[in-house]
């Protein structure tokens, strides 16, 4: 049956009409929402003719409504915490120096190792309701706490199982390269032989992932040694991202462009002279100010220069143990428009069809038009620009997944 | 009837044992709290003996137990909202450049004005409910969008309303001078005039404030004039605070000290040689870091130096539609913790005990001792670091006022 929802006093479908630059939220006032059986959007537009016999009408009673959130960067998948962390570096000490003591991403490395896949996906699953209830609706998860194949083939069958159990759509990525784990006594040369004649072809037969991502860092991976990564997880057909000029200023944002990277993230060290290969290849900037934010850094991510550039900009948590414990994708649009420049606009649109395209799922997600998914939000407040505007606000009254509510409790409304 | 609270798995008193200043959170494990009829403190600590018979016992099942929340700077009662002003900012019109085109807190005063009472009560009520849901039981309130002695009175009058018929205690703060009405007519000479002759005696007369609040910076009041109107206030018997060096450096602080105000407040551009006048006077530092976040100012208020200057902080959210518009005083601790060089235990003690002294109230709340209320949260994670560590989390189960459950709801065990 078609399910048509109606007293939607303002609809963002995300799709602006051409040539509107001034409308980036494609604004529809006094809106209906037509959904199929199989959860698809038939129209989102002006509410014009009735009903047709048949329909199932909802009435949503005068709410606003706007996509489902997409989270584009996550590392949700982890076993133990990281408070020791994070208590010892308010007594000063940096994040690589506890990293260097064998703590920082270790830590949560040797906890994954020891946790069941059973424990691993309950803590996975809470952090996913925990984002449904934010409205967000396609998170991306990557592996990367492994760091040796087993417990990467493990971490990546876990995200399996949480998109197959969970309301959300999960997009899965296999960050073997995270970081090299010497503290455990593999050799930069062993691990980048184990990345690329063990772990890669293996999670590409296996088909647990569809994006390769690396950690290109002075610290982690360096510029050649993602390259030799990216050129053979994408000859194995996998699709590519990159941790990119995070800490320092590495060159791999030029890669992402070069390889044809669908993202690259971080950027808080990126130089204005990198922004326009960015945006000649069509790279997505996943921007993720939780972590700025988390880690006294000063500098916030470009979103104003890469915007500017012409550079496609999606908004993310970063939601790890380590530098961004967070599902608050609603603060990182905060974060967009009080310390990165962006217009309330942007930043909804960072954290929707941004996210989408940092996807490669601009076609399905992140936007309401004929054909794409219908998976959208009934926010609380009159203006979605209140739900950035007011920090730390959880401004989601219902969330919607394929047409069907997932979170929060149907009103009157619904029973028609 | 007397009521003893089991099974708290973590209790923290906020009272340290003497001379142990590496728990600040006076720690008790496997702890009791036993609470009077009138909702007093009789007992906190360990679980020694069993209840009395005739006790009423609520267990906790494991529970870690802190003191409510004290939230001491707020401007929660307003009216209108600053969205537009939100948009303006964020396409790069400063915060003084709005306030000069009439906008910032003049939309507020115009709003405030002609706002009914029963308007501005309904929302400072739902700000109340967010901050109780927040686990904060104790919150100022200040004047200061009316500019002229009606308004100023019809905001205090709301605040007593509200301290009378929502849970959480309120303390009230005239803030008349909290800028000059300039742009409604108002010369600076006049309105001086005003609040010394008018404004002040009224408020006395009425005893609608228990605090006298200036904002003491270049674009409001000078410090001759902050000066004159807090000689004048503590002529009065009203207990002082400043707004002190958030923008500017105007020597408010050392002001603040000399008159022994309670708390200065802000003080984003205090220099390392004020901080020894604050110790001395035993003003405690009332930091608000939502507002230097939200602004976009790069230096946070310097609560390291602070501290290590022996002068009590206490965070706050500044809860306000220009600057800091939150009620999330759990995310003020984790910025003092990731932005302003504390520690978990001290930004814990700033939002509890810190707060408590910045409204003169260290006898009553903020801790749990004997002779105290009994304001108390039941949090929803096992160790209070938690709180702060993960961000916009909001890790309370339930709120206890008086030793009354006030938000959250009863679990079985209450039934007993």
């Amino acid at each position: 049956m078609i399910t048509r929802f109606e007293g939607i006093s303002r609809l963002l479908t995300m799709r602006p009409e051409r040539g509107r630059s001034d409308d980036l939220l494609g604004i529809v006032d006094d809106a209906a929402l037509c959904v199929s059986e199989e959860g698809r959007v038939l129209s989102a537009g002006p509410r014009a003719a009735p009903a047709d016999e048949g329909h199932r009408v909802v009435d949503l009673r005068g709410a606003v409504v706007m996509p489902g959130l997409v989270e584009s960067h996550t590392h949700l998948v982890w076993g133990g915490d990281r408070l020791d962390d994070f208590v010892a570096r308010t007594s000063g000490v940096s994040y690589a120096d506890i990293a260097r003591r064998g703590g920082g991403i270790s830590t949560t490395v040797r906890a994954t190792r020891a946790a069941s896949g059973d424990d691993l996906r309950s803590g996975g699953r809470a952090r996913l309701d925990s984002f449904l209830r934010a409205g967000v609706t396609t998170v991306e998860i990557k592996s990367g706490y492994g760091l040796e194949t087993e417990t990467e083939l493990k971490m990546l069958r876990v995200i399996r199982a949480l998109d197959e159990e969970h309301p959300i759509d999960v997009i899965p990525t296999f960050l073997g390269a995270h970081t090299i784990p010497r503290v455990f006594g593999v050799t930069r040369e062993r691990y980048l032989a184990e990345l690329l004649e063990e772990m890669l072809p293996a999670v590409a037969e296996c088909g647990l992932a569809e994006f390769c991502d690396v950690f290109c860092e002075e610290t982690a991976f360096s510029l050649a040694e993602s390259r030799q990564i990216l050129e053979a997880a994408a000859g194995l057909g996998l699709k590519l991202k990159i941790h990119a000029e995070q800490l320092s200023y590495t060159g791999a944002a030029r890669l992402a462009a070069e390889l044809g990277a669908v993202s690259a993230d971080h950027l808080e060290e990126l130089p204005a002279s990198d922004i326009r290969a960015l945006a000649e290849a069509g790279t997505v900037a996943s921007l993720l100010p939780g972590a700025t934010l988390f880690l006294g850094q000063e500098r916030f991510p470009p979103a104003r220069a890469l915007i500017d550039g012409g550079v496609t900009v999606a908004l993310s948590t970063d939601c790890n143990p380590g530098s961004s414990p967070t599902t608050h994708l609603w603060l990182m649009g905060t974060l967009g428009c009080v310390r990165m420049g962006m217009s309330p606009s942007e930043s909804l649109a960072a954290m929707t069809v941004g996210g989408a395209r940092a996807l490669g799922r601009a076609a399905q997600v992140g936007a309401l038009a004929p054909g794409m998914q219908a998976d959208f939000v009934v926010l609380d407040s009159g203006r979605p620009e209140q739900a950035l505007y007011w920090m730390c606000a959880l401004p989601v009254a219902r969330v919607y997944k394929r047409g069907r509510l997932v979170s929060g409790t149907a009103d009157e409304g619904e029973a028609k």
